[in-house]
């Protein structure tokens, strides 16, 4: 089964993500303060003076979407390592060069990224068009990693939850809130699965001493998947959907095999994966 | 005065420039062998085994448009890059990593390029918006720029030839063909100054050792500007305009202020630059 790929609204018109990503401009506002410490505290900055190109900090956001929110997480992340390194006695001649890398599908809207870029921006600008599930840079390429609101983006729905055949189908829903046991199960499998893929593309690319900093959305510890608390988002949808069918404008097999690919992990999920011993 | 930013026209229809570039994609063609000679006899792969990141292999091409063309260059470039590193003892696995940058105005349609690239691709891609005519990558970042049929679009028309009130303005005209030697002197001169630009940004942000082959049409040796060939092709435009002044559908006045931001040099122009001492 392929990677779906679902890309947030283009554009700056009124459905336009661009328009429309005020809560996580929120959420990315109350994660500041943490990242700025993470960054003074455990960014290495002790580097290769002996390789020309050592003084460029790259700084990849993946799943950016089209703006404004990236510009503004950016701002904060360059100010932070700036002070960082002037903490350490570098001067204004001797700071790194930013290169800043925005990563989301190809399908999605770079041009609207491109022509919101801040004009007086302290950083050389790239789009990385492809999925984070992959590859998408060079080898100990980057020093700071950073994703918001993007990782609870699957790569697909569980191929199962949508296999009519399959015990797990996960029929008249199109989420896994209140679902089967097992929906819920093979939904946090997929992620597991995606997150090592994410993880193991991550740790090829991210330099000796770089960070990653995830900005996503969880559920409640010491709960099950299918009870997530992200499902009422969806109710209205499912409803929807559900009346279409019962007119008959969609069949049901086309309902029972469609799953949104997105899920909401628990505090005790994300802790299996930073237990385990990456080679960063 | 701002830059100017005439971008192709987008998307895949009939009209777009993935639809329409066939001449430039010949030239390309032509270009190919010698682009091969010059990497293999001029590259110096002689890197900094210390460095973590020396082993990337920072290529741009630079007014790559949106495709198709640039696909079929930067497979041209990275097989003759290969061939040299083969031709040195080195293996597959210590080939350096490509990272390709397509850079054009913010305005091109970065959308339209990116779902073209090619899937089997052998590099990581990167889509970089902005003139040429400044700086657009970190410090000794790239190890070879590729520029093909953009540099005779100039950051803009020279001011005086559309200045109503200066002796220079090429009135009735909106190319400096056939025009008074001061218009052709004006465009030469806004050429020599974008070419100083364009080459002292690329002398900061080229590696030690790499190349840049720009690949655009000029005019033939010994001839004034005004004596260019190229102005047959915008003749019919011209026409139109005049008639659409005389017809009162233009003012006259903007018809004299109006004119194209394109420019063809003679090879003497061309060696004035590389016999200048760059830095690189």
């Amino acid at each position: 089964m392929q990677e779906e790929s679902y890309v947030m609204i283009g554009g700056d018109g009124r459905h336009s993500y661009a328009k429309n990503s005020n809560l996580q401009r929120v959420g990315a506002d109350h994660a500041k303060t943490l990242i700025m410490e993470a960054i003074t505290e455990n960014l290495d900055i002790d580097e290769d003076v002996s390789c020309p190109v050592s003084n460029i900090f790259g700084i990849a956001d993946l799943g950016c979407s089209v703006g404004p929110n990236t510009n503004v997480s950016m701002r904060n992340i360059i100010e932070a390592v700036v002070q960082k390194y002037k903490s350490k006695g570098r001067h204004d001649s001797s700071l790194p060069v930013f290169q800043v890398f925005f990563n989301d599908h190809v399908s999605n809207d770079f041009n609207t990224l491109f022509a919101n870029l801040p004009v007086d921006r302290q950083y050389f600008a790239a789009g990385v068009p492809g999925s984070f599930y992959h590859r998408l840079f060079p080898k100990a390429s980057l020093k700071f990693v950073y994703s918001a609101y993007a990782l609870h983006w699957l790569s697909k729905a569980p191929p199962e939850v949508g296999d009519l055949d399959s015990a797990s189908c996960n029929k008249g829903k199109l989420y896994y809130q209140n679902a089967k046991k097992e929906v819920g199960q093979a939904y946090s499998a997929q992620f597991e699965k995606d997150m090592e893929s994410f993880l193991s593309a991550r740790a090829e690319e991210l330099a000796p001493g770089g960070l990653i900093a995830i900005l996503m959305s969880g559920r409640k510890e010491g709960t099950l998947p299918i009870q997530s608390s992200l499902g009422p988002q969806y109710q209205p949808l499912e409803s929807s959907l559900l009346d279409m069918v019962n007119e008959e404008i969609i069949s049901k097999d086309k309902m029972d095999s469609f799953n949104l690919p997105i899920y909401s992990p628990s505090a005790e999920e994300i802790k299996g994966f930073s237990d385990k011993k990456w080679v960063f």
